[in-house]
């Protein structure tokens, strides 16, 4: 069975060591790489690891929270750069231990939206 | 062994259903929900059936992805109101069938940053 969770962990570790040929022997040929909320889109791995390879500043990426099953898993990482953090939700499919499709969230803050009820406390 | 993937399977039936009896019987008394990109937290059962009973709107919630292992999953699901979808990634914990954390994330659309490099297609 492919440990999925495993790949994810060995992506990060690739990525955080700019280890480009590693990083690319974990991706599936026609892999397809999409951020939903910019309606971005990457597809093939020779481009996908050039859009990571040239991913400005001295980035570090630190998993934060890993589930997996066999076929699919997801990553929540804290993404820090240049004395920043931003969070990442990163869903990941495989297939014959490779990755086929990436789908990549970035969360940003924002205001609170007017609750019907007094029971939510902010931190 | 607890199916999680069916815990989050009827907590988000029984949302769409309004049956606050039975979404509370999915809860572990001590639940708590945050919303990391607000700073926004609920405490307790009770409470969080409150905050999700007093949401407005006629909303419908459809799951779109479900990843799933034994103690954790996570749902990102299409969120349908007044004729408008967002997209919720939610992160479950569960201990004994119950839910015993919720972490809520809903990542809004945003326009793209500059890139180095030509790989990128929009949609």
């Amino acid at each position: 069975m492919t440990d999925t969770a495993e790949i994810v962990r060995r992506y990060w570790a690739l990525a955080n060591a700019r280890d480009w040929a590693g990083f690319g022997a974990l991706l599936a040929p026609d892999v397809v790489y999409e951020v939903p909320q910019t309606r971005e889109r990457v597809r093939g791995r020779d481009p996908y690891v050039e859009f990571n390879r040239t991913w400005p500043g001295a980035w570090h990426v630190e998993i934060t929270e890993l589930i997996a099953q066999p076929d699919r898993a997801v990553s929540v990482t804290a993404f820090h750069v240049d004395g920043q953090t931003m969070t990442g939700i990163c869903f990941f499919e495989c297939r014959d231990g490779l990755i086929t499709r990436l789908t990549d969230w970035w969360p940003g803050n924002y205001d609170p939206p007017p609750r019907q009820t007094s029971v939510i406390e902010r931190w």
